[in-house]
């Protein structure tokens, strides 16, 4: 069901993100990107964490950006990520960073799941189930 | 001449810039290839703070980056930046980190010229003369 | 009255803010702290971004941060966020970082307010009525 | 002996790391400070990457920054990093960041030595030997 691969994420850019243009500088989209991963997975039921304690990890292997406008300090955003394949090892995803209506970014991503070593690894038959237990105990 | 448009850079990663995996965090490639334009832009003679100062600005409108492998917290790497092409308004790049002779990501931009109103303009004929002259006070 | 001068937001710890030890990078924390302020303004009925449109910036002069336990990815944190003092051209803030009832870090900050040109100038007297008005267009 | 205690490091201001009033972010000078004390080590003959391979970790337990001017995009500073105390658990350096001959900003930390678990742990006596092995394998 599509309602379950697309998730939106309301963003608000902070001082902190912001370059000498007064714009939010370009290497922020990715920080954005990944935000917009997490909380689709936990839209989904799952949980990142709780898979990197399992010894799973989803590592960036591509992006893809084009920026069509800049956002400035303050500025409210509309994130859009829309999970469009799973494979046996990867995960393709597609985003939209907008104001109001206003496109700003466009962007695809790929990621592979990999274990501990770094090694390729199948990603589990069910990642949501996998992925719901309990965290493990804060340090 | 190739020499004139490719520039070779060193970069130590930042503690500040690795991740809960113990890598260099993908957003950072970015900032990495930024400063590798900087550094070839300073080797052919021009100065991109001063450019700013004169009113001209490049953003970033398009980046694509295939990471190979991941980089550690204090690896010594080398950025290899290519100026691929110069059209009217805009700059495409080409980029290799490597860490000795491992390749760990590839990628490519385009930046166009704008104003100080974010307005696509021409790129001056001589660009490295145009922003050759001493900054603008410090505030 | 204490109400008007204190904020509590809510922030969850992004994966790129972590690094190699699996914790919040300490240097995020001033990034937290910032956030911190702007939200308790817009709280107030002011609004940061209007005031630099008008003119007027906080600069950071002094920030101490006592860090006791840290985050991890992930965690959902709760920053109190208190002006302490208003003086002529100086605003006094602390701040508190917990996950749930632990204390994870204090801190103090000065800010100094100052013109485009970086002098110190006296904070308007009716700051938030001063920046309550629209923003200037986006670019 | 003094010398062994002190490390000047050459920085330039990045791009990424301005923000829209067109300064260094407050929040960067964190980043420098730990540049410093890596370096630092690294000049003592130590190796902070083969000290957390080992095992050990030295976490900021506090930070105390005086802003005195700001610092610009690619201004080239210096910042000089002594170490001014060793105590059983823990390490205290001081901080000055200038542009030429302009104090931009000073700095304390203390750092505390902990375990791969958090737990503080005592500072091997000849940490510089300790750390000077190889680096592990990268992954």
């Amino acid at each position: 069901m599509e309602g379950k691969d697309r998730h939106e994420l309301t963003l608000r850019v902070r001082y902190s993100e912001t370059d000498a243009m007064g714009y939010l500088h370009h290497s922020k989209y990715a920080v954005y990107f990944e935000e917009g991963r997490t909380e689709l997975f936990r839209a989904q039921g799952g949980n990142y964490r709780r898979m990197e304690e399992l010894g799973l990890f989803f590592v960036v292997s591509r992006l893809d950006i084009r920026f069509r406008k800049p956002a400035r300090y303050d500025d409210e955003l509309t994130l859009v990520t829309t999970l469009e394949r799973t494979g046996a090892v990867k995960l393709e995803h597609s985003y939209e960073l907008k104001r109001g209506d206003e496109l700003l970014a466009e962007a695809t991503s790929t990621l592979a799941c990999v274990n501990r070593e770094g090694k390729v690894t199948p990603i589990p038959d069910n990642l949501t189930e996998f992925t719901s237990g309990p965290d493990a105990e804060s340090p």
